[in-house]
């Protein structure tokens, strides 16, 4: 019996996530992605419209998962601003650690979109990025952070800290990855200067 | 007159730099090199012996450019240890604002390495990352950073600032790259909490 469409669809997906997370976007072919399902190259164009397609899909469930562990994450922080954005940092680093193709692609791979799937993905990661400041934001009104933070450039530091463990995390080290996230934040939250 | 083999070896090497870091190790061929420079694809190999040999002429360029910057950047700073930190960001920075090729394939397309190759680029990494942790340490020492400085992930945390810039700084924004080093640098030193 063949497998419902929305399955197979959901395969693909997967597999594209994987193969644009590892070869990159424009080394993954529609022939890999074919053998990939074990379908016939022409018999694709019956599931998706062409790769692009694709990599919008993963660039979208990239998102969901940066978004729904920040949902998470917050739902359980206490209410302290700099223990929350802590909790961020730890909810970040968490769907690097347990999803890192879907979040090489939402962080990286998408910059070969174009049109209207790159204004998508562009708007994706606005988004969430707008998060992180107002959580800096927060932070800065309730007094638990400095007053006179630079708040659009402590927000990119953040996001730095988090998208480049994308390259070098490994599973199996010493540390989990919310112990690196605790790490990294009290450098963050403390700075390497004297104060 | 055929143009001398070194200058052509130089050519191949910028084109791969560019090709690389734009398209990806694994989707620019040999093909798109051979068409970059004018010459069948054939011929390439009077110069190189396969791609990754090129790929890891292009990390050694970028760790040279690196190192570089970080000299003539210390040369030049005042006698003090955060300030000689906040340079070594602006040195960074200026590399990849300066050269986005060569840093993205000294930061990024390295891991398309193996064997030997790959070893050489992981010890270039490894002794520029060991100047940033020294300069950190030294910091400590001299009293100019905290004295409970984590410097391993203060190291990270600095180059996480500085290598996630090459995924985003476009020229022609209204801050130069050592302004946008300062700002950052602001973030780290100072921390975002409250001392």
């Amino acid at each position: 019996m063949a497998r419902p469409r929305s399955e197979r669809r959901a395969e693909l997906e997967r597999a594209a996530t994987e193969l644009f997370a590892r070869r990159g976007y424009h080394a993954a072919s529609m022939e890999h992605l074919a053998q990939a399902v074990g379908l016939r190259r022409g018999s694709l164009y019956t599931h998706i419209s062409g790769k692009s397609e694709l990599l919008a899909a993963t660039v979208e469930h990239g998102a969901e998962a940066f978004n729904r562990a920040l949902d998470e994450g917050l739902a359980a922080a206490p209410d302290d601003d700099r223990m929350r954005l802590r909790e961020a940092l730890r909810a970040h680093i968490g769907v690097i650690a347990a999803t890192p193709d879907a979040a090489a692609c939402f962080l990286w791979e998408w910059r070969h979109l174009d049109g209207a799937e790159r204004e998508r993905a562009v708007a994706l990661r606005d988004a969430y990025q707008a998060r992180i400041r107002e959580l800096l934001e927060d932070g800065v009104a309730s007094g638990a952070l400095r007053g006179d933070l630079d708040t659009p450039y402590a927000a990119l530091a953040f996001l730095s800290l988090g998208n480049w463990s994308a390259t070098w995390y490994r599973p199996g080290g010493k540390l989990t990855p919310a112990a690196i996230a605790d790490r990294l934040f009290a450098v963050l939250a403390e700075g390497v200067g004297t104060s």
